[in-house]
């Protein structure tokens, strides 16, 4: 171990900002400003190893560090022509935790410290301002007391209004010097009769008290929770800043203040920000009294709507604003990011207290980050890695317009972003009808199943009371871009009485309700919206993304319009075309039920032969979107039961259209019926059994294919991909299918095209296989929503009986169906890419399960040197983004 | 490649018994025998490599092989004294084809190859009878036709029967030389007619027409079948085995027979055959004429059962039996193993045609094995590896009488071997109820639930008519030793109307029926059946066997019945002992739906306050017969919603012990229904998510290995096993909990038993993660079924439809809940031990699926060097012998 304590102050520093882990965040910045000969009051930072240390030695303090404190804080008393504990000049200190990461419960600030019955006096003969300097120490007495003595403030509090109410005062400010020293007095008797010793009037032993105070307060439970929320290491402690106290309360020529050197709600390019004459920073906060704008031109828009703003700081302080004008810029110019900065005026002199890069909404950062590099601040690869890739969801979907009024009916999952009013309907055909009519609809269910797809795609938006983020509801409507807030559980559905209630208040169907999927809220009534932007600075920051991005974003897309928006968000082909939603159409379930339950294979023929041509068509709409981009097609992947009739009438239709009983068709119904069908007759088992059925699906891709590419269309590559495939016998068998039906499509239209056999890698086996398996495919698709399920054994569809006390007892980080568990899942990716490489090291591999959407999980990606991800439409700019900072995080490390 | 034909015969051979891989099985044997110096008919075999040598080569022969063939069958001719071709004294001889294992399908026997028109003359002068000669003239048209030419064999059978007619005659022996020769000619037309051409009189055409048929039938349908199902490689090939004939039918001094060394179906130390006077092999086969006794005493044993037995060889013809005698203790002292004969006497000269290892029943193995350890012809380790572990499973049960008489219902799957009579019930009820009344009763049901076991228990056997080998009813019908026919798809169960239909046959409750779990057969009525015998051979096989075994073998049993069983096949502990099953019991049931409905900790924890002290008297009974050896339980495992009721009167006494609303209840009994159980809220998310339930069980685990072990037991030693681990951190939380019960029982009880906590490996994740589970582990057991269900994503509840198809197609070589899938679960599992071993060398590790019992499993488990296996009771001695094989087979290669 090497120096305990940094000073700062007067020109210069020992630290620097990148020491952010010896020095906590707050202590290295206070170091960079000071040395960048910004006015910066004098202190040291005592370092986060002396937490370790103190932690690791049983709560003792390295032998040496008190010596170190002493010297240093005597440099501090030379700086600022003061010392510590002097009764007629008294150095007053604050005393501030500082992690690498901000972390709420940690204890926080302590100021005015090195106050006492006899250095108050000093301080008031100093400043001439009895006032002042009782305040502050009654201000000590009571921070202190709280933070580092442990008495409630509530006492405190108490004390201040008893007080008010014995003079008849209303407002703090009110009280005068006399109020202040008598309330002093009576903080002290409190803190001793609660404590049973008296309030320490040693100003030593203040410091070293705030100091443990703050080291103590590493451990205290709501920190440890949030850092292990957090991921944050136990081990990396914190910082204690100890820094000469500067007061902005030392009259009209005095202020406190706080500032972002540019809108962090718009990342408009102006000063924001609000100050205080005559207060101390806390007073800001607390709202007692309304700060002002800093800029005039803030004050004058404010006035021009409606309010009435004092004088803004340009105005009433123009040459301290002219300096920290200049400051901001010199800051920004040398973080080179937006910074958010507090300052105090102490009679007329400016000083800064912090800076740190400024939390901004999405939509801020990337006019920032854009305008950054416009200015050339920052280059374009910078750029590219100032925006949080999941933060653009928010751009990408309307959003409650924040100033709308609105009135909360209750709160589900933020399922699918966005936000949508409409009438309530309680069933899919219905909202299909109403759409079909020119309504705006929100579909509601208890849950929804692929039946409902139509009128999931009819609806604006989707409000389920069961399911959670990965629920049947919340895939399907962030597949399509609809606002989705999913497990609402405190809704009841009663969709035959076409009424839905909550919370004692009823919706009746036709009603009209607002979501918004970001937040999971669900308002009573229509709350106006405002629609994306996604040109100008969206688009810019997209481009430079691509230019920086190797992994390819393709997209998981069903039809023609969610293939046309997936292309509109620059996908660049489809990595999943599931083909199982194109049987649920109206006019071709009877068909599909048809095919399912005939006897013989001859009975499935017949059904099949009247949905090629339907198939086809989907499939050319499809292509023609992609055109000249590649396209996955999956064969037909769930149990065949999913798509039986579960009532009566339908079974009766499907049995009329096969001309049997309808009594025999339930039976064969039941029979199909499996106890765990995610584990059942499905996926490549269903074409090992069912030839006919991934034959008919090859045609309709051939005939489609050629057709487009014989028309006007560009080129088209269809990629099949066999689903479930746990043995290389499979897709072996599978392939030898696809090809013999390539071979005689080509031969009856007299042309070909181009094609790709592979298979989703989404089982355990297929992954240690990968080898053996990789000799019969063009291309590896992960399919992570199945690998996940079947590796950590856990049903998507119910876990959230568990999986929300799991993700809260850190079992598992993150629900590992929306980011990938890279220990377990992760392994078998890695595994499954480098065996499937070893073999054929041309090997197309990608990753198509919800993952590909997920910043985490692109990264991953990344770093195994995967050739794409596919997302759904919506989720494609985040992966562009996602997959640009992988490649810049990876060209870093290597 | 070397030397393509190896020659045999007069006293010395050119190959060896070892050779099998380039000879064939019968050349080898053949060679063997002619250089031990017994008398066997000079000839040679065409090697294996020719075979591959002519399909690597399109369907040519080496350049050197004519000349190869052509020199060593002059040996042959000079040998035998005769010339292949002779008008005079013509050599005939045998093809015959010889694979390193037989399979059916191929080429098997072209006989008297070498008659011509001319020829046939010659053999008519050198044996002095026409009748011969022509008789031998048409064998051979008719059967070179046949097999070497592909005129079907009807052809010929139609003329002989034609040519009777028109003479009067009955019977083969009738026809005289002239109806021979008349029908020899007549055998030429029709060949000629067939083919359009004629039937080839060059005896070099002939020969290289056989030898080509035999190498052409390698690679027919059939025969490929073979090979795949049995995993026979394409290019092992066939031998051809040519040598001279000699005739069995040369009048009364000539004969023909078959033999075994031993009796194959008892194993009993005795000359076991049959022969034919006057003969050809083929005749004893054909069944035309009843052979003979080869002894006396079983002529004498026939006689006294009421049959009229000729005379035996050893009366007709003493000096041939004498000398055949003397051959059989030669070649049983040679091979160390009971042998399988065919020989020929040619005018009172014996030669041996062939000699291989006898196939026996399992009885007669066991029996063979240790009389031949007695007789010191092998040694003990050498007689533990003769007995196909698999079979004991016909000595551990009562099986049908062979000689009883039966009348066959229908047939499903050999579930759970064994076999029993019994009134037929379809209701676990009823079927408890009557056999308390003293009633031996079959439960029938469609498919079998948790909620059965007590009428499994109950019955003699079970019978559904749905469900695989690995269907709930199979897997606890074998862990009870319960014969149990399973998937009977013919049957349709109407318990309503208390009967069974079956092929237009019904079976009414209380009708009797008898199931052989072994052959998979439902009988009508009583079938008479033996009891095994566990003691003699057995016994001293099993000794010998554990001395060589390195696997400890322990069992999978949930009670004190089953765990006593277990005791006495051998087993060296528990491995799993499930505690769902006590959850079922009568008397508890509802106090676990109560706890399973209770609606916060409290209601739950009142519950199991109930349950706690009937869990412990299970434990408590349990480690009484498990005295001094290890017990491994594992905590709750199923999803709840297993337990609960289904009947509205059920859910009546439920809410009525509850004092809740019934309704209220079936409300909460639909909120735990699951999409996929499998996957579900089971296993330990059980324990995390309501921990009061894992604490119970803990709690009875220890006050019962307490009370044991204080009172006059052997101390105990609880292994708690944590099921469905996923993450290090579910274990090191629940063995937290384990943990603290413990303490809190042995301070409040005062004394202590050592305890281990460990965790099944069951989830891929589990494997991949188990360096990390490790630390907090005492123990893994590999949970095979679960492991195969997530590792290649089949339920075994549902994987009946495609399963059997899988295996069929070779997709699967077997079923995988059978015998472990190597490649994939087997990979896991390896990766598992590895990783669990790198962290903790001295990890206990085991195996406690299905495939605990599977010899082929035990094998991977040996080479794992894992600690032990587990499997059902009856399992026991299979697993003994299997693991005693394997150390066997491993320190060999080792």
């Amino acid at each position: 171990m090497g120096q305990w304590v940094y000073r700062f102050g007067d020109g210069s520093a020992e630290g620097r900002a990148d020491m952010k882990e010896l020095l906590g965040g707050k202590g290295a910045n206070l170091a960079e400003m000071a040395a960048l000969g910004l006015p910066v009051p004098p202190g040291f930072t005592i370092t986060t190893e002396v937490c370790t240390y103190y932690y690791d030695h049983d709560r003792q303090y390295p032998g040496s560090l008190r010596a170190d404190v002493d010297g240093t804080l005597k440099a501090v008393e030379t700086s600022v022509g003061a010392a510590f504990g002097d009764t007629d000049n008294p150095l007053l200190v604050s005393v501030r935790s500082g992690a690498r990461v901000s972390m709420p419960g940690m204890m926080d600030t302590v100021l005015n410290l090195g106050l006492n019955d006899e250095t108050v006096q000093g301080l008031a003969r100093q400043s001439g301002d009895d006032r002042f300097a009782w305040d502050s120490y009654r201000r000590f007495i009571q921070m202190y007391g709280d933070v580092v003595l442990g008495v409630d403030h509530h006492h405190f509090e108490e004390l201040i209004e008893i007080h008010k109410e014995e003079r008849g005062q209303d407002l703090d400010t009110e009280l005068q010097a006399e109020d202040w020293k008598i309330l002093a007095g009576r903080f002290k008797d409190k803190v001793a009769e609660v404590l049973g010793h008296p309030f320490p009037q040693d100003v030593g032993e203040q410091l070293w008290g705030a100091i443990g105070a703050v080291f103590g307060s590493w451990r205290i439970d709501r920190a440890k929770t949030y850092r292990r929320l957090h991921a944050i290491p136990e081990d990396w402690g914190t910082a204690v800043n100890v820094q000469a106290m500067v007061f902005g309360n030392m009259g009209d020529t005095s202020a406190t203040g706080v500032a972002f050197t540019r809108n962090p709600a718009t990342g408009e390019h102006a000063i924001y920000g609000e100050y205080l004459i005559n207060a101390q920073g806390e007073d800001v906060v607390a709202g007692i009294r309304t700060p002002q704008h800093l800029t005039k031109a803030a004050r004058e828009n404010a006035n021009h709507a409606g309010g009435n703003a004092g004088p803004s700081m340009e105005e009433s302080m123009p040459d301290v604003f002219s300096q920290l004008s200049d400051v901001f810029v010199r800051l920004e110019t040398h973080y080179r990011d937006m910074q958010d900065i507090e300052f105090t005026v102490q009679r007329g002199k400016l000083w800064m207290l912090q800076t740190r890069s400024g939390k901004r909404t999405a939509k801020a950062a990337l006019k920032i980050a854009v305008d950054l590099a416009s200015e050339g601040l920052i280059d374009e690869k910078t750029a590219v890695t100032r925006v949080e890739p999941a933060a653009l969801d928010q751009l990408l979907h309307p959003t409650l317009d924040p100033d709308a009024p609105r009135d909360l009916l209750t709160r589900g999952l933020p399922a699918s972003p966005g936000a949508a009013s409409g009438s309530v309907v309680f069933d899919a055909d219905e909202a299909e009808r109403r759409a079909k009519a020119g309504d705006r609809v929100i579909l509601c269910r208890v849950e929804t199943s692929p039946e409902d797809i139509h009128g999931m795609h009819a609806a604006e938006g989707v409000l389920t009371a069961r399911g959670g983020m990965t629920s049947h509801a919340a895939v399907v409507a962030r597949g399509m871009g609809r606002p989705c807030v999913s497990g609402a559980g405190q809704i009841r559905i009663d969709a035959k009485a076409g009424v839905m209630t909550c919370g004692g208040r009823q919706i009746a169907e036709g009603d009209v309700i607002t979501l918004d999927g970001s937040s999971g809220e669900v308002f009573v009534g229509e709350v106006k919206t405002l629609q994306p932007e996604l040109a100008g600075d969206f688009a810019t920051l997209m481009r430079w993304a691509d230019t920086y991005r190797r992994l390819r974003v393709r997209t998981n897309a069903d039809t023609p319009p969610d293939s046309k928006t997936a292309r509109e968000f620059g996908a660049e082909g489809i990595g999943l075309c599931r083909t199982e939603h194109m049987f649920f159409d109206d006019n071709r379930i009877v068909a599909v039920r048809q095919m399912i339950l005939a006897d013989d294979r001859a009975g499935r023929e017949e059904a099949l032969a009247k949905l090629l041509p339907m198939q086809r068509d989907d499939f050319e709409g499809i292509f023609r979107e992609m055109s000249g981009l590649p396209v996955t097609i999956r064969l037909l992947d769930p149990p065949l039961h999913e798509f039986l009739p579960r009532e009566d009438s339908e079974f009766a239709e499907v049995a009329a259209a096969m001309g049997v009983d309808a009594k025999a068709l339930k039976d064969r119904a039941e029979d199909l019926s499996e106890f765990n069908p995610m584990l059942g007759h499905r996926g490549c088992r269903l074409g090992i059994t069912y030839p006919e059925i991934y034959e008919m699906q090859a045609r309709a891709i051939f005939e489609a294919a050629i057709a487009v590419t014989t028309g006007d269309g560009d080129p088209v590559e269809p990629e099949i991909m066999i689903p479930l495939v746990a043995t290389e016998k499979e897709l072996s068998i599978l392939r030898g299918h696809v090809e013999a039906v390539a071979e005689a499509v080509f031969r009856e239209k007299g042309t070909s095209v181009p094609y790709k056999v592979g298979t989703m890698i989404e089982l355990p086996r297929a992954a240690i296989c990968a080898d053996r398996i990789a000799g019969a495919a063009d291309f590896f698709s992960f399919g992570t929503n199945d690998l996940t399920q079947t590796t950590i054994g856990i049903s998507r569809d119910d876990a959230s009986r568990f999986l929300d006390p799991y993700v809260k007892m850190d079992i598992f980080p993150q629900d590992p169906f929306v980011s990938l568990d890279v220990d377990g899942v992760g392994t078998l990716v890695s595994m499954g890419a480098d065996k499937g490489r070893a073999v054929k090291p041309d090997l197309k591999i990608g990753i198509c399960g919800e993952h590909g959407g997920d910043p985490a999980s692109i990264t991953f990606c990344e770093g195994l040197g995967l050739d794409y991800v596919s997302c759904s439409p919506f989720r494609v700019p985040i992966a562009r983004l996602a997959a640009a900072q992988a490649a810049i995080a990876a060209e870093k490390q290597g």
